[in-house]
């Protein structure tokens, strides 16, 4: 039984951020909030690195739920945004699911709050869809573990991939040479134990 | 290898408590006794609120593993009830199989005490039968986590879909406009981080 | 060198929530939502049942900090209750401090968020003004497990007792006899693992 | 894609104790050691209670390894016991494999120290010739969650169903009625939490 | 400021082990059941041994808290016993106090369930009357790590001296010439790693 | 035995950061880079906030310990600054010790990598000159929590009061209304769960 | 659906190296640096000791990702050493590939720094050109075990087998007898608790 | 109240290993295998770097409790070594206690296996004959992290400082200047994060 590496490729990859919205990210428990605004915005740095078709949702943001966190609204000024009026799973929202097929890209990157519903709904539904899925497992969140772990299981058993925003930046850079200097500058800044080896080298160096 | 999304439909939806008694609760020790509780209760709000029919049993209620616990018994004053003399399975008690075949669903949630057994074996026999099982992973306890994550695993190989409560209450919910105040309600009664959201919501806007 | 058990004592006591708001609870990451909350209502249910002289106090309760917990506004609706207009440490404010001397007690109990701020600040604050320091510590909440053991460690060498909710309500109590239905309600409600205990016991003597 | 429950049936099960030696149980670090005592003894306890056939082996027992551990010797008197000459896989020792055949049995609960190695070898060598393999998880240890992870990863994937000793009694005790005092007598043994239900029982219906 | 060693001295010692009672013991979660139920009879093994006066004393024991476990009522049938009609702290039963004076002894190795009020309450009733006080730490048992470590902090502030049965059985055994067969044969029972060094010692020097 | 509160007072306070080299940094395991990075650099703001005297010292910086953090010397670039030639304790270099007397102030806060070195020595040194020190906990980072709690111990035990960046924050602020955009601004930017606090509020009050 | 074990054969093994570079070790954080250093030089002693053909590969050695760890470059002094120009995917770089296919095996043993890139990107590629591919998951790190979890499952779904440094050794040897002084000195100096056994019995044996 | 601190000094040090034995070993459970044996090994360089004075002490070696590691035998050729007849408490045995009178030093570093027996009864009886003592925390093993911090809280309330082997190596040289080579070879040798950092330096400056 042959197996085919569905590689994320960047010309055939839309980005899905769910409902990284300033209420519902108090519901996040599965790390710290430290952690996780460095990974949703180092996916989102990424997205803008490749020039990654990126859509954005939130679900009853005038509620409790809160607005969409800043730095998001603020990296993608023009990117389609939807706020739900109601649906839960983004792709019950027929315009979302409109717009990403405009992307016209295969690949589905999906993030978002919480894990077990922003994610996983919308994953599943594009994979019966016969998009290829690509979770970015640290740009989402939930409220424990085990909640993780469940939706996990269920994505990964329907066929999604399960990523890192750190897999994801290097599999669509594929070769340092394609831009040094920037593809660093994106490590350098969210992982600050690389930004200490850029740090050491320099001086060093000099 | 095209995949379904066999997603939750309120209409083909029953629920199974399986021997959430007073005595067995003594022995789930990967959920503190605060977080089960409300676990458990959460799903059974979920249950009345969607009036999805609902099958309780329990195993030997009169001797060491205890009553019922009172809130479901309380909740679910009509709904069949097996006190199984002796099948540990409660897929071997032709009763409450019938009384699972009657209700004319194809989807099942299941959770109870234990994991590995309560849940898992029942799960294993109805997916044998064409079920489509879904085990409410955070309202179902047992030993400890190593327990837990064999059972996961056996289930899921088999092709239960591994969820939580607030998955379960938000796939079969699909819209906020459905009903919003009696859905948020039940957020706010089981999610305490939600409530909090709702609370400063109300005061900031008054 | 000899040492005196400074016991509580129900006619000696003060209660002190400091700034239990929903917005400060979203900081709240060394206990779960769910234990957090039971900790929380479980003082306040004993600060009822022994009738003590309660206080309530809130900081910025108009901005992001967020309302008090309306269960707690609920519960002591005739108590004194200071929104202080900015200071940090509750012992700054005249009222609040002026309120305290006003019971007429010298045992203090202490809960709030953060603890290392909010409890601790206060603490630090009638320790210096020979009041008996007691720190309900699971009633108090913060940023993670680091930033409490610092916190600790600070009021502990102070002078200040650490104690629990549950190891407060049974030493005010003292003897069962007292009120045996009323206190075990209280545990009953707030640990599930003994109203499991008392649910088989009920069932199993009936 | 149909599922079938393979089930444990006690006329279907023989039990392979694998490297259970007081040297080696050194190593094992993914429980305490009064949990890994307790788990093996009660596996041996069921087999014994269900007079399953038993099949012992050890690996350099007169070397560092050390002797198996005496109570299963005790227990298991008359089982086909192998002091493997050097396999590291059980079933590479051709006297191991043909007592296992002998027993006529086509379900193998398999247990063992280590479990990326003594356990995991012979499973897959099993499920290779068509045997149901059903490891039992908790009687097995190894050096830490990480190499047990990968090890249940890497025998699920092959077709082994991941149990535990007590998901092991239960399913094939299926009817408390076929001897409540026997198995009831195993739990009490093995399973403190439920030895004090039977206590708290006994004394509040006496 | 000199430091002065308060060494237990096996003349010195009675052993008071409070509400070790079936129903309080699945409050206990800061350990498994496994390991707490080994370390209360290590503890009891051990004052066997040394044949320390122990007093045993239970709390509402015809209720939900339930008898104590039978294994310490088996093993020490002639030591004074208290079931205390209402007094949560044991030193409030001027029954059980006259035992304990009677005793003659200075030193109290106390254990109980849970730490926090059954061990705290009368471990600084007894240091404020002179005696040494050595907590049993881990055959003491509550309901997390938080209230154990609070409790821990407010008994050692006041002067007891925290240890395990271990550390106690040492020091009152001072040299294995004593009886080495005897103090052995506890730690081999008790020390499922130790017995293991024996089994293998035994076996490699026949 | 009376107790005073040394309380922080903006006025008495300087800063020491010691050590917070990038090749350094990768010896910090106790806190996740993400969360270190941002609790230093808190540390960092509240000092400059403040106006609080800042002194810098690093350990062979021209070697594999690697530079300052270049943040830290962004940020202070006038504060004295000592490239140490070889003494690991920093109050073993008379420059520092002197440049520390000359600020005039008698509270310190130390922060630094690891902790039981290069704070603890400084801290220990400056305890018995009779300063009072103030260990930023979450501002300095070691190994693991076993050596970082042992470093805790031996300054607290030696009268160095143990706090956080938020707490240090806090208590020399004493009250929001002395510049509630400037203390805020620092707690939105280094804590997103009060940043979502206030995006949530400003969202919903406009 | 007959299940084919295809286990480690020496002689169809060949073992890849990639990016153990002195930088990049620093990110690495689901091992201590203790055991992860052991890990992956008891895998190198694996391969020397069957004389496995070993590939290494680095990724921009001469910036701050740094050199490849001294002790595997004088362990292989001859391998086929590859300093990557830029591909993240090892497999990318056709002299690599090359490499690889000339050793003429068709099992691959892959570790490397990071898990989810370095291992898990030639992992898939790999198994997309039909070769069996076992991942050494001990011998492999990442930032945190949520990121490795993640790499696992994508790694485990498409069909590679995840294994740990003992489990390696062990399917390899298979047989004691082959080599006990040699094997069993690889396990002497890499398990510590195994050296142990091992001084123990010299000793007794004596 | 006026605090000196009583800092490491090389010419008043002498080091006590206390019953590091083979099979004893086996029972240390709060570290790693891996990191202990670092631990220990890297207290024995410095001690043997200072040309510290070193006792060496077993008990009952001949049997189960298995010989002294080798390594410190090997390390330590000519120092005192006493192996025990019974006592457990080292300080017990006369000639060990003259011993380490006779090294006429003042500071007492201990580390041993147990903590909470083999530690601590030393460090106690040291104490009260007006020793200074230091415990190596991370060179000294025990069944788990419980017992662990209740012998460290013996211990420190009695007056011992709790360090680690990195802390009291770095106490001890004082200036790096003292012997840089000497020094960073026994930090590259147990410190594995700095040896990357060393090798990256160097092969930077290359």
């Amino acid at each position: 039984m042959s197996f085919t590496y569905n590689r994320l490729n960047k010309d055939d990859v839309a980005v899905l951020f769910v409902d990284h919205q300033a209420g519902l990210l108090s519901l996040v428990r599965d790390f710290t909030p430290d952690e996780f605004k460095n990974n949703v915005l180092a996916l989102a740095d990424i997205a803008k690195f490749f020039n990654l078709p990126t859509i954005l949702t939130t679900s009853f943001e005038n509620g409790p739920n809160g607005p969409l966190v800043p730095e998001l609204k603020a990296m993608f000024p023009d990117a389609p945004y939807f706020a739900r009026p109601g649906q839960i799973n983004a792709w019950d929202n027929a315009d979302f699911v409109k717009a990403v097929k405009a992307t016209g890209k295969k690949q589905l990157l999906i993030a978002g709050v919480v894990t077990e519903v922003c994610v996983a709904f919308p994953a599943l539904s594009a994979l019966e869809e016969g998009f290829e899925v690509f979770v970015v497992t640290d740009a989402s969140g939930t409220f424990n573990p085990i909640t993780r772990d469940a939706a996990w299981d269920r994505m990964s058993q329907a066929g999604a991939q399960l990523m890192s925003w750190f897999g994801v930046g290097c599999e669509l850079h594929r070769d340092w040479r394609n831009d040094i200097e920037g593809f660093g500058g994106i490590l350098g800044k969210h992982l600050p134990a690389y930004a200490n080896l850029i740090q050491s080298f320099s001086a060093q160096t000099k």
